[in-house]
């Protein structure tokens, strides 16, 4: 059995919130998941409705599919879809209290890549112009991202970081404003966030993933779970792609942030290659985050989009026990 | 001479500032100006890119033209235009500090009025739902604003007044972080604020206008001058669609708010027909929201967009004398 020692940055615990419904679950809508990886801001249409779906199908108890909220126009389209009879049945339209946070996949990538805006100097003017074009490529992301979901009837409401005033000292975040967040929340909405480029402190600027994002919210929000979704199946002990790659199925975390695989029962010969896999996609910075969430007591499931898996997830499904048909991985703290 | 007692709510004079670099300007950019009136979410592309080039000839010294700072595909394309080696020469890109407020235009009234968000009662779903519906539209449009000013090389930084924790009361602002927007200046970019969808303490939400968010950001951040671009060539003393109606080229405001046309000389017959037009267009609303404004000895212009008489205006020209042959309305101080 493996052990890592987390030692990433660790977030305090039992910070006061202003959350006061509680969450009941953050999801992250994994860049890789909604987007075309191979072209350049290019949204994945077919998952990404399907994941507002199975979102809708989570937070919305009723069988009926709700009025849609996106009273746009469709690219390509004269119309703008609204019947405001179709609100009236709808007096008891209750959403459960959920945040999204989501990647940016083939979107702003190439741009903070091109000007290196995660390195910082804001005075070079390279540096400016690639933290402008990041943020629009990214807002462009999350405003389709809302228009998704609130087609399905999610109450969504897109936050951008930067303009909650989310600041980074050394890319470690050091202010954010959740109470803009948690009044979202409070009136009935679902705050739908997004990895941006923000300013720090220290270097100028940065990039701020949407996975430090998910681990600040849910330290704060203490939500019942938190659900990635990605384009696997889950975290594996060698890159996906290869053959005798094994889905890491459950991960115990302790009090101190540290992690085990308890399912399957690794041999002992059998080795995480983590260090060649972190170059490629990062499995244990995804476990050490998963990890840092789950050892404040809320499940964490990992698993590929748009499946029957992610609206098990979603559900809540698996909070009682993880059938043994599941495909995901389940990080949960050892209490 | 008509003289009319400003009524409207009282902004407090010399608060505490976060805004450590004085403000040159803020510009609002009438959102009869930049969409097509009569055509649901269309952008007037030509005003459009006009204006942002007026504004980069006014904030940006250099005779050149910097790179662009928007790398995103345009609709329908499939490549993205990013020469980092264009940067190389603009280390001294130094940029004016202004501040860019944008209407609706034909963007979120549509949706706004179908449900009533201004009204409040976000708890019914169709309020709610047209919460949603409108901030995507308005958003929508804020994004190919920033987009527009971005491609003219102004380092413009979409900030929603939502996100930014701005709350209302009764419909008057309670609470506005103006500090996201201060630091944003500070770093040297452009925020690109909006009229917006906002939660009201008292009546669930409202509609917080583009011309209330300039005055309460006018009466923090002090700016020299504060410009409103139009679709006319100013204020008149009637619907500016009669034949006669008449340009008011400048108006003296009082310490208390009270105002005054000194300009053209208006002989005692001639009666300001306020309520008729009030109406249709608000002029009264205009000029009283442009002497809340000029009160605190800032100059404001009301002058159409896109035209040789508003590149005057944006680039402070005006500040020392106004020339005989500029068209537009000066609102000012006595002082």
């Amino acid at each position: 059995m493996e052990k890592n020692k987390n030692q990433s940055q660790t977030l305090t615990s039992s910070p006061l919130s202003p959350f006061t419904p509680s969450i009941r679950c953050i999801v992250k809508l994994g860049g890789a998941a909604v987007t075309c990886k191979d072209e350049l801001e290019m949204i994945n249409e077919e998952v990404l409705q399907k994941v507002s779906e199975q979102l809708r199908q989570a937070m919305i108890a009723s069988s009926e599919k709700p009025p849609g909220m996106d009273w746009s126009k469709r690219p390509g389209g004269s119309e703008i879809c609204c019947n405001p009879e179709e609100f009236g049945d709808h007096s008891a339209m209750e959403c459960s209290p959920f945040i999204v946070v989501h990647g940016a996949g083939s979107f702003g990538h190439f741009q903070a890549s091109k000007s290196g805006v995660h390195k910082g100097q804001l005075n070079k003017p390279l540096v400016k112009g690639g933290f402008v074009a990041t943020r629009i490529s990214v807002t462009t992301l999350n405003l389709e991202i809302v228009r998704a979901l609130a087609r399905e009837g999610i109450p969504s409401i897109g936050m951008s970081p930067f303009s909650c005033g989310w600041l980074t000292s050394e890319r470690h975040i050091s202010s954010a404003d959740l109470s803009s967040v948690a009044k979202a929340i409070d009136s009935g909405f679902t705050p739908v966030l997004h990895g941006d480029a923000v300013l720090d402190e220290i270097q100028g600027c940065t990039i701020l993933s949407g996975d430090v994002i998910i681990s600040h919210l849910a330290a704060y929000s203490k939500p019942k779970y938190v659900v990635f979704l990605t384009d696997v199946y889950g975290v594996y002990d060698r890159p996906p792609t290869e053959p005798d790659a094994i889905l890491l199925k459950e991960i115990a975390v302790a009090d101190d942030g540290s992690w085990s695989v308890v399912k399957p029962k690794l041999q002992n010969s059998i080795e995480l290659t983590v260090a060649a896999h972190d170059t490629t996609g990062g499995m244990k910075t995804k476990i050490s985050e998963a990890a840092m969430i789950a050892k404040h007591g809320i499940d964490v499931y990992i698993v590929k989009a748009a499946t029957s898996h992610s609206l098990r997830a979603l559900n809540g499904d698996l909070r009682s026990s993880i059938p043994d048909d599941w495909l995901g991985t389940v990080v949960r703290s050892l209490r």
